[in-house]
């Protein structure tokens, strides 16, 4: 089969196209024909040597989620069949043409969903949940802050946040975003693109808000944490503007602050197990009734890895960058 | 009654010494004629400005833990009479000869506790449990790296963690309170007094501590999270070296570490209600078994508060400073 793999840092351009064998499918495996494959800024930090493959992941393959057709079932796999349409997270490998995963992992995908938006689907989808909800407790009433509305996350979560009950709250730089952002379920947008307007936080939130969901981070923490309503909590998911921050421990203390986290990336198979099992309870019925929308900005051949890695880094896209075989 | 008044900020000499008139309990209240009077960080920093009153609790006069006798009670208070031996935590108003309380707030003095115990017992345990177990949910095994380990919250921690099975790991920077600390419970001395000795504690608690409870902060944060094994959780409820701290978001991000914070002080009346019924629960009866031992350092007369001020801010003690009518 084919495959992307990294053999050396850097650019792109260090994407190489190789010949892998095609993997066998054990015990509770299930192989998947990959069909598409999202793209995620951890890939293009894999690459840049920033970010090695968690344990149990190939080394050298990037890709964290998938949606395919079930080719071959390990001899214990009791949940599908070949034929089967199915999207799923998994710790790397997903740019290939193959990839083994526990039966567990993957997700049925609904009709109605074509390859690019199911593979747009989980780790956006699966993030927001985690994110919002088993990390950060949100809950029906509750205004959250969505830092990075407009990222892949942050379009899930904003969408999530509205489906659940909650008034999710952000902004953007463009004004044709913000209006994309509404119409997915945004119930405050907050006025500029740079940093937190604290008069119109106040007038949307005037205690503050419960939940920060953090997708920038750096230099931007500090407003974040100034967001948040006594006893709030900040779950950290993205560091897109950086990865050290200024924390003002005695607002933390009085205000007796939360700060959490969480990746997809690092979790292990027990945990993918049990989010996937909670996607099928929760998301799936919600993706199903049209109420979460999986937001492709563009679909690129399989051939085009490199293309869709500069697209990324240059930013300006809305919604998912994927990869179609 | 006599209470000593904060009403400009600055050393121990401002204290002062004045008439207030007695306060009547109404409602759900109780009247406490305070015997002792538990000395905290907090009170310094609320002399220096730092740290005003809390919505509820007298402006101008500290004090955030006391014992002594009920002496009057409100109309609908059920649960004690006039002549029960209590002890209690309050937003402020404990440096007087009199406190009215919620009585649920109260929590019974055990046989054989003088008051200077009984006084040095709340504000220290109950920050240890809310800490510990409440927020940083310890449990029977884990290790737990307590950082000020001979500060009064510390020396209650470390009881608390091993009397509830778990393994409290801590430092000090003199052999004689090693010594003490050991006796209290301590599991595992790391060597030196600045910063965590990483080999040290890799030699303990290889994989990392599950959860840290900080009193230290400052520049020394980081070594905290560096201390703490992936999904790890560290409570901040101590600022003993400083108020700000450089915060590395990758680690925390790729180690899905969480960062929560606890005060007393702050701490609403719901919250204080629901804090003392847990004590009742969970504390008071290690505290009559003699499993948890309040430990006095210095009672001074209730007139000498700021000479008890001073010695608090000389450090060199090991447990409570208390005043004593």
């Amino acid at each position: 089969m084919e495959a992307w793999t990294i053999t050396e840092h850097g650019g792109p351009e260090v994407l190489s196209r190789v010949q892998r064998p095609t993997p066998e499918p054990g015990g509770d495996e299930v192989r998947v024909a990959v069909r598409a494959v999202g793209i995620n800024r951890a890939d293009l930090l894999q690459r840049l040597g920033h970010y090695p493959a968690p344990p149990g992941a190939p080394p050298d393959v990037p890709g964290l989620e998938f949606a395919g057709e079930v080719d071959a079932v390990g001899p214990r796999v009791t949940r599908w069949q070949p034929g089967d349409r199915v999207m799923g997270i998994t710790g790397g490998g997903a740019y290939a043409e193959a990839v083994c995963v526990h039966e567990g992992e993957l997700l049925a995908v609904p009709d109605g969903l074509d390859w690019p938006q199911a593979a747009a689907f989980p780790e956006a989808f699966l993030t927001a949940w985690q994110g919002l909800v088993t990390v950060g407790g949100l809950a029906a009433g509750d205004r959250c802050l969505i830092r990075g509305a407009s990222s892949g996350i942050g379009i899930a979560a904003v969408q999530l946040a509205a489906a659940l009950g909650a008034e999710p709250i952000g902004s953007s730089r463009s004004d044709e975003r913000l209006a994309r952002l509404r119409a997915l379920g945004l119930a405050h947008a907050l006025p500029g693109s740079e940093g937190v307007d604290r008069e119109a936080l106040k007038a949307v939130a005037p205690g503050g808000v419960a939940l920060v969901l953090e997708l920038v981070a750096g230099e931007r923490f500090d407003e974040s944490l100034a967001a948040l309503a006594p006893e709030g909590t900040l779950v950290l998911v993205g560091l897109m503007a950086g990865m050290e921050a200024r924390l003002p421990l005695a607002r933390v203390l009085m205000r007796r602050l939360q700060i959490r986290s969480f990746t997809l990336r690092s979790l292990p198979l027990e945990g993918r197990l049990r989010l996937a099992r909670e996607a099928r309870r929760h998301l799936l019925p919600l993706l199903a009734a049209g109420r979460l929308q999986p937001v492709v900005d563009t679909v690129l051949p399989f051939a085009e890895a490199p293309e869709a890695h500069r697209r990324m880094a240059a930013g300006g896209h809305f919604g998912k960058i994927v990869l179609s075989h």
